[in-house]
């Protein structure tokens, strides 16, 4: 076999076979196979597609590549481990938020996760800005902990699919990483080498997201659920909208704040207008893991179960006691305005500099740039822009107004925490550029407001 | 400036601009640029095509990679140098019988070949079979002796276009040749830098050749031709069949042969039969080569002077002349067949063997796959299947029988002459796979023996 054959293939739109996708994936690990070679290749898959066959091979190659996960150990009493993963997005602490909820209401999660790179955070950064977290625990103590508490969240192991690992470095290099063919193999691939067995996507969409379009997202989670089908991962995927931040606070520490606030809601704040985008997407991915757990299969009971969860404080229970388990710093606190003592997560918070920044005429905010704001934090250090840079986890952006609120010049719309002054310039020309002020019918800024943020799900 | 911007430009269908190209092509030269950056660009191009004005730029930034060649000191008289190239083909002489006809006419002909690679033979290594001729002479000289005798034929300089051979090195390794495009802005990037201004391009069509139908052969002329008028070229083409070898002989030295035996043809033995396609081709190629040259208008007319140039020997003087000048070694012979002493090049046509390959069953020759028996030839040594082989010249195969024969089984189709006995079997068969004999109707057979070996002409 020779791998010029296979471009030539790939190349002329014929369907590789098993064996042909097996030697480029390994030979390309074991060096035999060079990077000219393969980045023809995956040009070549970019433009061309691929089969559902064909997908089903890469994704296996490539999680065949090095450990598959073994998680048999963990005790499910009939019910079943579920996993979740997010394409990435700007704010986005649902997994933080779901994970608590969900394991307190019985669902076991063994949760892996990654590092941020370029605009998009990672969780792991986030639990990274809890002094003591520790995210590289051994995969037998993770273990233990899900059975015990009912979850974990580790970094994903260096070792799992490390063909995906290697192709994804050169890709990132030779303008491939934006295939749906090819980000969906490499999710999938990682999770069948973390042993998942049932998977709830949530494909984010908009500027803060890969993909820009309801049908980009739904394409990607079609052929996500595809490749499961084939590969026995019972995959789910919602669709959810990421054009603008979720939630209130943008930061790896101030998101921490905010899942904290989340779950402390009581059953009045929790229906506040102020968090309905994060609320939507934590009550349907939540709701949506219990179903798949086989803990419940109506929805909508589900999400009553979710809102338990949260007001009898089981909820933020669990999160303390995840945080606990993993080592990290907890410190009790009177909290006056719930007027009770609650344990607290010490974080990496402490910043220098605050500065508000404002409207710059009057009119309605019609839109906010994920992305850019993403690439504003990145330029505070709140995120990587090489994937060994080190991060700043106390810096961040806290919204005061959001998309369809009316402002008058000179208001507040975000307030930007940060420790490096000769940053800030360069951090608020994107921040200028996300924030589009102007003077729409009232009608439409509410319509604005109070579009929907989980747009689809799709099995 | 970033390659990956360029790459991602490109995998978009966006047009590239002229500092774009120019950057990816003087970056790949000074090693700024991965060979992955470059081959994931060039099935980009591969795949998408490129747009007139980025083959012009792409063609005149690997022109421009390196020396550029001045031949301003050829006297031309208010003519025109003219030179011709060929796709390439099995058997293909045509440049060696042409160059001293329209030289002893009158044209000033400076031409640089290149090795051959793969089952398609190149003018160099034809030429080498002769003792004592150097390809390598220094430019200076070769301009000298077309100023003299009125042509040279010379090897092409390592420092011409060396863009284009590191593009082309990474191609022949990525499953990036047969673009029309990179095909035809390689060419004509040579041609820019080895000075030409009027060019006569032979595009082979067929089993033996690059392009295997007339559409793809059209196409790419009409692309050549693009790129020349924006160049500065005057470019035409004409569309030639390679679906068999051309001619009776192949393999080096006894190309030679074939050479010297048509140049010696009388009134009647030129337009014998058996050279009908060698004749067609040559005839046009060279009544072209005139009218270009600025030495007369009418085609027709321009083929009685390549007639009278070929039976008043004076086109063979031409010949032996070149031959002479640039140091091949000659012997004078007593010829009984035509009655006169004539000037021979001295050749390396010495083989151990000859096995006469015979029909397996009656009926006509339906077609010889020339592609096999190019491949025959690189088998028993005669063709390379790496750059640097030394190859045989002596070896090869004479023609007893073609296309449109009636043959019965036993009776000879060809003579092999060769010098490995170890390699014969291999080489027998390629020969077996490439002759096709069927019981067809005389008329269809009559059809094939006749049908045009120069399919269209393109300006």
């Amino acid at each position: 076999m020779r791998m010029y054959d296979i471009i030539e293939k790939k190349r002329d739109k014929k369907e590789l076979i098993k064996s042909e996708i097996e030697f480029f994936v390994n030979g390309y690990c074991k060096d035999e196979i060079t990077d000219y070679e393969m980045s023809a290749l995956l040009m070549a898959i970019y433009l061309n597609g691929m089969t559902k066959s064909e997908l089903t091979n890469l994704t296996l190659a490539m999680a065949n590549s090095s450990e598959i996960l073994d998680l048999s150990d963990i005790e499910t009493n009939g019910t079943f481990i579920v996993d979740k993963h997010s394409t990435g997005g700007i704010g986005d602490k649902a997994t933080l938020i779901v994970l608590p909820i969900v394991a307190s209401l019985g669902v076991k999660v063994f949760k892996m996760s990654g590092k941020g790179l370029g605009f998009t955070g990672g969780t792991a950064d986030k639990l990274g800005s809890i002094v003591g977290y520790d995210i590289n625990i051994p995969l037998e103590r993770a273990i233990n902990q899900v059975n015990e508490i009912g979850a974990c969240l580790i970094s994903q192991s260096k070792d799992l699919a490390i063909a995906d690992k290697k192709i994804y470095a050169l890709r990132s290099l030779t303008a491939t990483v934006e295939s749906p063919e090819l980000i969906a193999s490499s999710i999938m691939s990682k999770k069948i080498a973390s042993g998942t067995k049932k998977l709830l996507l949530d494909v984010t969409v908009g500027s803060g997201a890969f993909m820009k379009t309801k049908e980009e997202a739904k394409n990607i989670s079609n052929i996500m659920i595809a490749i499961g089908k084939e590969t026995g991962i019972e995959t789910k995927a919602l669709i959810t909208d990421m054009s603008e931040p979720l939630g209130k606070n943008v930061g790896n520490a101030m998101e921490i704040k905010e899942v904290i606030s989340f779950l402390l809601s009581d059953e009045t704040s929790i229906f506040s207008e102020d968090i309905a985008d994060l609320r939507e997407v934590v009550f349907n991915l939540s709701a949506w893991m219990i179903k798949m757990a086989g803990l419940g299969d109506d929805i909508e009971q589900n999400k009553a179960k979710v809102l338990e969860a949260i007001t009898s404080k089981r909820a933020y229970n669990k999160f303390i006691e995840l945080v606990k388990a993993q080592g990290g710093h907890i410190y009790n606190v009177y909290m006056d305005w719930i007027g009770m003592s609650l344990d607290m997560p010490v974080l990496k918070d402490e910043v220098k500099y605050l500065k508000e920044i404002t409207a710059q005429q009057d009119g309605y905010i019609v839109s906010i740039d994920s992305k850019k704001i993403g690439e504003a934090l990145v330029v505070l250090g709140g995120g990587r822009k090489e994937k060994d840079d080190v991060i700043d986890h106390a810096v961040g952006f806290e919204f005061v107004n959001e998309v369809g609120d009316r402002v008058q010049k000179g208001d507040t719309i975000l307030k930007c925490l940060y420790n490096d002054k000769n940053k800030f310039e360069e951090a608020f020309e994107y921040i200028e550029q996300a924030i589009y002020i102007d003077n729409i019918d009232k009608k439409l800024a509410d319509t604005l407001k109070n579009k929907p943020h989980v747009l689809d799900i799709i099995y």
